[in-house]
């Protein structure tokens, strides 16, 4: 079957960069300069709560489509005051701390994974994330991939269909050319309903220690890897 | 000047890769194979000379937008009446001969300097090809983009200026935080219109030996270099 297969497109948050500690990490130092009691990982997973109904509002259709950067900027915004820190930071050092996003650790096996992919098919984002920000964390990460697709290319968010649609066509592949990889069990559903072949990679510590939700894989995904390493020797040896 | 610049955006078809040796080359063997009498550099010079006029129809809104791999199919079709040589080819090995424009090799000096130039900001294409056209092409030559912008962002083609314009929006920059990069003045021109810094390469070969236009720098370009090598020194020392 991975034979057929020209492209693997990925999701970034939580699948390829730990999100939750780097944040934490980004913003330490900040809060901690305002003898903040606020914990970093608490900030870090407050902030992040504030994502999915955010980008629903496009997803309906009830708002335009804003790029991920502003609306972390708004949660942002919403996460400093429920932490009563609003009025701490002015404009430039909230998007300062914006910047966090764009400075993502990637998971240890991830360089490794993503290098041996790119040597057989297409290798690229398929995240939330503006091409600005996929950009800036590539950059950071060292992820090696061959271009930058995602909700920027169809101004809709996943796990809308036209997103997954999107980036098929931006590399004119038919869906089934095409496999998503993610560590969150409904992105594969939504890209299954689109036609594309799955990848499923754990990633049990995304939300922490007490993570409760995609601790393994829901339904018979194409691939069902250990890690990106063991991903990219299960594509190439099929 | 280049210490405000966070990215270069760059022409490939003459400015990063040799199109019409490189498609000459591809072209050669079907040719031969037919006992074509027809010269592969002619054919290509003939299939090139068509790509201005197709897009201009999308420029001025007369047609809408139609990816580059499309127009080159369609120019392919002219190019074998011109050559009568219409009805050797079928469907598959006219699409065959189109991946020509995917298998193009970049000038010698190419790959040092954009890897000098990817330490110190994003480099990306900003070209007429296609999202997908521009992917391949970097895999056939190992090009280090860090995004692929172009055509496809915009739907339009240079030198319109919504190209340049959608570029910079997709890094969220400014366009003087933008620098083009091109061997052709009326790329440059365009792009300094649109407010973007501009840097000029000289590929005095890229029409063969008799080329009479693009020869050297017709404005003062904010840098003008003597390849990509010279210009990522005087990129990197300003």
């Amino acid at each position: 079957m991975t034979q057929s297969i020209k492209a693997l497109i990925f999701d970034v948050f939580g699948t390829v960069v730990d999100w939750r500690t780097s944040v934490a990490q980004y913003v330490a130092p900040a809060l901690a300069e305002q003898s903040s009691k606020c914990d970093p990982l608490g900030f870090a997973d407050y902030w992040r709560e504030r994502y999915d109904p955010a980008m629903n509002k496009i997803r309906t259709g009830e708002r335009g489509y804003l790029a991920l950067d502003d609306i972390h900027l708004e949660n942002l915004e919403q996460t400093l005051l429920h932490f009563k820190l609003d009025d701490i930071f002015n404009s430039a050092q909230k998007a300062e701390l914006n910047t966090a996003w764009e400075k993502l650790a990637p998971w240890p096996d991830v360089i490794t994974g993503l290098t041996m992919l790119k040597s057989q098919c297409i290798i690229a984002p398929c995240s939330n994330g503006s091409i600005a920000l996929m950009t800036r964390l590539a950059k950071f990460g060292d992820l090696p991939w061959d271009c930058i697709l995602g909700a920027d290319i169809a101004r809709n968010y996943k796990p809308h269909s036209s997103v997954y649609s999107a980036c098929c066509d931006a590399l004119r592949l038919q869906p089934p050319e095409v496999m998503m990889v993610a560590c969150h069990n409904d992105d594969l559903t939504a890209a299954r309903e689109s036609g594309l072949a799955t990848g499923f990679v754990p990633r049990p510590n995304e939300h922490g220690p007490n993570q409760t939700i995609n601790l393994r894989a829901e339904s018979d995904w194409d691939i069902i890897a250990g890690d990106f390493v063991d991903l990219a020797r299960r594509f190439c040896n099929l």
